[in-house]
């Protein structure tokens, strides 16, 4: 049998063990992991230098060295997180709704774990413990399949918390990790049918789009923001700078940052100047459309490519419209229904725009850059769900559960 | 571009209008819907007997005939349950949470209408209607793909359907029936992703099977149902007679009957003879284990291809074993996760079974048979989920919907 099969089978027994565990024991074993996460620095750090040392080797480039890069102060962020997760409520057990039924039958819904988790994610090894606790914490199994690049890092990490597990009521099985590299372990997992009940993919676009494609187990599609500010004709000048300078420059390489701003005419004759200032101070490339060029003369053309791209990167388009409506149509074509803005003072067209625009997250006067389980109060985040079934936006702890209806009766029958 | 392409980017373009409308506006549409199913019943009957004299010249058996059958008290029936989901609860723009944010944002996670909903489905023409109504009650377009077998009554049904929905606020092209019956045209719809926001399966395990595994576009798995109902030791005799009886031979047909019936070996020895014997009575095969077939001589043996096997029919495997334990384990071994339940009047066996089994349904005391939208009270049922994600169990109209957080600021940024 091969390695993925043995681990989620293993993965799979144990699910069923945790699956009947307390709060408090899900917690003492989450705990325990924290502690040793912290005892273990040395060895932790050690592996980790190795894989640092393989990647320098390798040429890798110094801001993905910096990702992979673990140090005591950021094993102790790591650590302090998962003590977090020990503070949220747990997900599993809720009542969601009851019913009597005239038969006489009595129906709960309550909540419970997904089962089998597989995460197939990138070279940062603090995925690896956020990630893995916050399936524990929610009464789940987890075989997680790391990037090859932080291979070493993610084998100790998972040996201290597999330990620690060991001293708990937790299943150490409850916690996989994948070790062989070969993408044929990728494919294997995105089609383990009755051994996995989800695969979440955290990454770059073509990890995702590789997961959603050839997966025949259910996926939460994480990831893709092509997100969009639109300044109304009513839009505040100095809110309108603002949110789309931090839209866009507060940190570019996220999914939530923004990469196209939509300017109504009458908004962009009076201040579009001087917001393409502000967006140069702080060294953003400017790609415009006809109008935004004509009124700024250093911004380079944008074309329909530049408009369906998340940059990533301090790049922005920039697209003048004539009203709201041309806006909408424009959201519609390129945004990836993720996080749109608009900016505006009238109630109706931000009414309308919050309506209309299909998105997880519509903003009237405030930064895209909110869309976060953190942000949103939710304590934690396992990813944010760029779909449409199951969860929708920033995903807490609930995003990793199902329901399960539970039926009392006393001898009832259907006729 | 082709058929499916076309009507699905109009479906899609359907979807932004109908996105806005009121319940009120939804619900007139749906009454015209329903008045013209009866007003042009002759219209329809007629390109019923069509299909109906193609199917008698290839052999199609009777009893699937039968199922394509219209006749005036069928349609009867069929424009009622549209007048029933007149009367349902809109799922659109429900409040499911608010949060205050220490920063002042205001969010709201409210529920929206998924888009626009693919069906693929087998040859009964009332789940035209059916799966429609509920689509567009819920504020989403949809694409059906039926059967080859009922294509003349598909046809004239949605042309009469897309007739009274031009009298109303409702989009005509918010209803699409893909008529290429050509199975080119369901590889399409599975690999739509942008234009189809889900795909429903409906029928036998082969079609949803196919949907599954080949679809890239995301599925809500319906349909297969290996359901156990295990008799304890303690279980009333009369009520374990009662409802395995009726958990087998009521309605062999659909998914939620029993096709495995495991009996405690002290039930066993007092009770199986007798109870084998009501079995008989009924016209059930019975397929038994080893003990089984030592207290029941005629009794086939049974293997576990069979345990594994959905029969749909009048055959029954019987399995004795000694104790709760091995119940549990046969059921994680064989079960498919839809509908399982515990005879006993031992309330700890009882929340031991409820808990551990992984279903979408445990039932004590009662018959798997209620696993049903309409037994559980939510007055419609656009299928059972077998899945995990998004919905589990009977999906009533919320499985329709997806979410979306409007968040309203005063200028906030993140810092």
């Amino acid at each position: 049998m091969s390695e993925v099969i043995l681990k989620a089978t293993a993965a799979k027994d144990a699910a069923n063990v945790l699956n009947r565990l307390t709060t408090a024991q899900k917690n003492e074993a989450l705990i325990l992991v924290a502690d040793a996460l912290l005892d273990q620095e040395a060895r932790i750090l050690a592996a980790n230098e190795e894989d640092l040392a393989r990647g320098k080797e390798s040429g890798t480039s110094p801001s993905l060295l910096d990702r992979l890069k673990l140090t005591p102060a950021r094993l102790k962020d790591i650590s302090d997180a998962v003590r977090l997760i020990v503070e949220l409520p747990d997900p599993v057990g809720e009542l969601l709704d009851t019913y009597h039924r005239p038969n006489g039958l009595f129906i709960e819904k309550r909540s419970v774990p997904l089962g089998v988790i597989g995460i197939i994610y990138e070279a940062r090894p603090n995925v690896t413990v956020d990630a893995a606790t916050l399936c524990l914490k929610s009464g789940n199994s987890v075989v997680l399949r790391g990037g090859s690049a932080a291979l070493a890092s993610n084998r100790a990490i998972i040996a201290v918390m597999r330990e620690a597990l060991s001293r708990s009521s937790v299943p150490a099985d409850a916690l996989q990790l994948i070790e062989d590299s070969d993408r044929g372990s990728v494919d294997e997992m995105l089609k383990l049918n009755g051994l996995l009940d989800v695969i979440i993919p955290r990454g770059g676009a073509s990890l995702i789009q590789n997961v959603v494609k050839n997966a025949t187990v259910p996926v939460i599609e994480t990831g893709e923001g092509v997100c969009h500010t639109y300044i109304d004709a009513s839009g505040e000048y100095a809110m309108a700078e603002s949110i789309s300078v931090n839209a866009k420059a507060q940190r570019p390489s996220v999914c939530n940052s923004m990469e196209t701003l939509i300017v109504h005419q009458a908004f962009a004759r009076a201040h579009l100047v001087s917001l393409a200032e502000k967006f140069r101070e702080v060294h953003v490339e400017l790609r415009g459309c006809d109008v935004t060029r004509d009124l700024v003369s250093w911004a380079k053309p944008a074309s329909d490519a530049d408009y369906a791209t998340e940059y990533s990167d301090y790049i922005l388009n920039v697209k003048v419209v004539n009203d709201l409506e041309e806006a909408l149509g424009h959201i519609q074509r390129f945004g990836t229904k993720h996080s749109e803005c608009i900016v505006t003072e009238d109630a109706a067209n931000a009414d309308r725009f919050m309506q209309e625009v299909d998105a997880a997250a519509v903003y009237h006067n405030a930064s895209t850059r909110f869309t976060d389980g953190f942000e949103f109060g939710f304590g934690a985040e396992i990813g944010i769900s760029t779909q449409k079934l199951h969860a929708r936006g920033p995903m807490g702890l609930p995003a990793l559960t199902s329901t399960k209806y539970r039926v009392v009766g006393t001898g009832q029958i259907r006729t």
